[in-house]
């Protein structure tokens, strides 16, 4: 078998994959901001790492998965009151950031559990973690990489990039850097302008705030990666993940600000950036109007969208595409995704009904299929090669489910092996419902599947009875319904078309 | 209409509900401790509180409610190792509390989704505010009712009730509660027995550690609620609910805690208890071997159930009992909640298809009905009286549905405004399924329901063709499935039995 490659932003070539502490590994992805709704380009980058943990943990690795929550925000209360007058009024009928929060935590939790993205092992929460920030801060200072200045605390990116290599990730030059950037107003305060804060002093107005050291305030944006990631997977660990748009100056500084508070060099061994949605071909971005949300998608309620598509259907689609490729959203494509989901869920159901005959098809080999979907995987987790791959057995059930083929009984047991592992476990497909179903309650699924059953027994008889204007009616409206009728040898079966 | 009236655990009085800052309204619970699963009791409990909510937005409150994740615990690490010794081995394969919590915090969401419990409007860990908790320490003790003793903070209740009362909510004289307790070993640094802690020295193994002002330690489990309760809602807030077997010690710590750290009298106004659940009309506990989960009560898998319930019907019979009385669990009273709701929702079915008459009937009094569920909830929230109230108007749907009675249109429409308000938005009921269904997606509930108008058709068609055995055998089907079809005036249709 091919070992794991996983094509490395840091080092920028594909490299074969080696856990700093087998099993065990340890990947941090980047979280949301939950101070709007979860964005579909969100979506495909939280989809994408979802696919790499269900696959390493399918080859046999235990992950520590830690994906954060970004909630510490930079709400103001009203900017003509001062929080002395603020504070006289009753807590109650305050703005409160942390009622935002809560909304936008359970609005991404809802979406992420609609296309079966699998909980991380930690969902760790910026607030949850300023004791560790500011102890990170003054680490970072007593190594001499930060400067206190009125109440706020920068990092000394020159400084640091005397010791250390900076712009390593993103490929940028330090005295580039320098050279190209230039003070701004209200910035004054950092000795050079690439300089980035670690903490902010909180005027009266903001809203979330602690005591530190160097007064009441609020950590810098890039501190809380480098805290709870290192926090829950070490000083060094082995991957780190998000969307490309967090390379520069994200990652950079989380880089920075690791190797400067702990003084260990290659802090993180493999870097994963995802790449971006497009529609029809542009930038997808709320400006554009073309930036429509998760739910639009589903109900197909946007402009843009000629009907809704199931979740299921949107998360094929966004397999389709490499991870680390643009995905274009259109129409066509959705519509070409649902097909070719439906025309695998078909063959996987009726590779369930299949009967085997004792001998093998010599014409049929398993095992060398299954290796391909192996290697499809290893080579940097190719979903669309994999999903070409499961195609090709399609053809076979197929032929076989149509009678002109055959399948030994252990063929179709190693294939039934071979698709349930790499659609429901490494994929994630699940049956259209049943991911949202209530779990152990008999659903309603099982109830429309009798009553098809029924109704299929009942065409039967008709047809039978020749009542052929009964059987075509039950025919014609499950049609309408999107439920197909299969006649074959062993009697009539329904599916979903 | 009757005011709203709140049995006040503090006062041990039914008062009048008044809020401090009306319409908005402060309204906090002790939420789980996620260390293990939920236990069917928390679900009472955090029922109770989720029809409370519903109620007070009802009639018209804007509530901002907390309801807290208690994440600190106990876990230490392999006793015979120092953490020294931990401490160089990765960190990835230690022992890591927060994975733990995550996938409790994550089991505990799901239980509150299928039992459609409403999140909170903030949902505050403790772990997110330790800081917040130190300086409510350092509030107590620059207040003088605190004192350390080697690393830990203790809560002198001695001092404290020399200036306010001690004991009021849980009943208990300070006199009494000295004398009572004697000193146990290893607490022989408490001043007195009674006396809490505020923090606790974290000894090498303990693995949830924070830097404070008395040393690397953790918060004493009673602080979070008094800090996260008033930064939320301020120091004075309306309404503070739990678990009766929380009254004492646990409210009682807060509120001394409250007192202490904000020198705020009466900081709670309403105390909100509610009662624990039996089985067969024992105390429900797992060393009883009768403390089911949730998951068990609903697939039936357990000795002492006949057959799981849905989720709705067992919300049902959480309701049928007031939440200040014990609950009993038995299978007879879990198959009579199940036949109650079937029946009221049979009749909001039959209720959509009721066809008004101009006139309307002068011995149908709607607003009078709708008057007494608002006065049954306002009488301390008493949903079984609600519930027998709504049972009173199915009388007069059913009897109009058999063509027995007359309805005027606007009777009718006032009716539908009752149910959809009491039922839904009260009592949170949904029809069974829908409260899990993929947003926005047309739902397998959809399909089941086209599925049954044909079948119900097609046995229409049977019988005018005198096909008696075929008509029977859709109807002896569907009845094994649990639906059953009326044959009415304007034709038949099908309902769940």
């Amino acid at each position: 078998m091919q070992p794991l490659q996983i094509q490395n932003s840091l080092t920028r070539k594909k490299e074969i994959f080696k856990a700093l502490n087998s099993p065990h590994v340890g990947m941090y992805v980047c979280g949301p901001t939950v101070y709007s709704n979860v964005h579909l380009g969100n979506v495909r980058t939280f989809l994408s790492f979802d696919i790499i943990y269900r696959y390493l943990e399918f080859i046999g690795y235990q992950v520590r998965y830690v994906r954060n929550i970004t909630d510490v925000g930079h709400l103001v209360g009203d900017a003509d009151e001062g929080e002395d007058k603020i504070g006289k009024m009753a807590r109650l009928q305050k703005l409160e950031p942390m009622e935002i929060v809560q909304k936008y935590t359970n609005d991404f939790h809802d979406v992420m559990r609609v296309f079966n993205i699998l909980p991380p092992s930690i969902e760790p929460t910026a607030t949850g973690h300023i004791i560790e920030q500011i102890s990170a801060i003054e680490k970072i200072l007593d190594n001499g990489y930060g400067y206190e200045v009125n109440g706020n605390v920068y990092f000394s990116v020159r400084k640091f990039s005397e010791d250390y290599s900076y712009g390593e990730l993103s490929g940028r030059k330090i005295d580039e850097l320098m050279s190209n950037s230039r003070a701004l107003d209200g910035q004054s305060e950092k000795r050079d302008p690439i300089d980035f804060a670690l903490w902010k002093k909180a005027d009266e107005t903001h809203l979330m705030r602690w005591p530190s050291p160097w007064g009441v305030g609020f950590p810098g944006w890039h501190l809380e990666c480098s805290v709870m990631s290192t926090k829950y997977l070490g000083d060094r660990f082995d991957i780190h993940g998000g969307g490309m748009d967090l390379k520069f100056p994200h990652h950079e500084c989380e880089i920075a600000q690791n190797v400067a508070a702990n003084k260990t060099e290659n802090p993180i061994t493999y870097w994963i950036h995802g790449n971006m949605l497009t529609v029809n071909g542009r930038k997808m971005a709320k400006s554009e109007g073309n930036g429509f949300t998760p739910d639009e998608l589903i109900t197909g309620n946007h402009k843009l969208l000629e009907r809704g598509y199931t979740p299921m259907t949107v998360r094929f689609f966004m397999m389709m595409g490499h991870y680390a490729s643009t995905l274009d959203f259109s129409n066509d494509a959705l519509i070409a995704a649902e097909k070719g989901l439906s025309k695998l869920t078909n063959a996987i159901e009726a590779l369930e009904r299949l009967e085997g005959t004792p001998e093998t098809n010599p014409s049929v080999d398993v095992s060398a299929l299954s290796q391909r979907c192996y290697d499809a995987m290893n080579d940097d987790f190719n979903t669309p090669i994999l999903i070409a791959t499961l195609f090709e057995g399609v053809k076979w059930i197929n032929s076989a489910a149509d009678g002109r083929f055959n399948l030994g009984t252990e063929q179709i047991t190693d294939l039934k092996t071979l698709y349930s592992g790499f659609m429901k476990d490494v994929l994630g497909l699940e049956s259209e419902g049943s991911e949202s179903s209530n779990r152990g309650v008999e659903g309603s699924d099982d109830i429309a599947s009798n009553l098809l059953d029924l109704l299929v027994e009942l065409r039967s008889d008709a047809k039978e009875n020749k009542d052929y204007a009964g059987a075509d009616r039950i025919r014609n409206t499950l049609s309408d319904m999107g439920i197909s009728i299969q006649d074959g040898k062993e009697g009539s079966s329904w599916s979903h078309e």
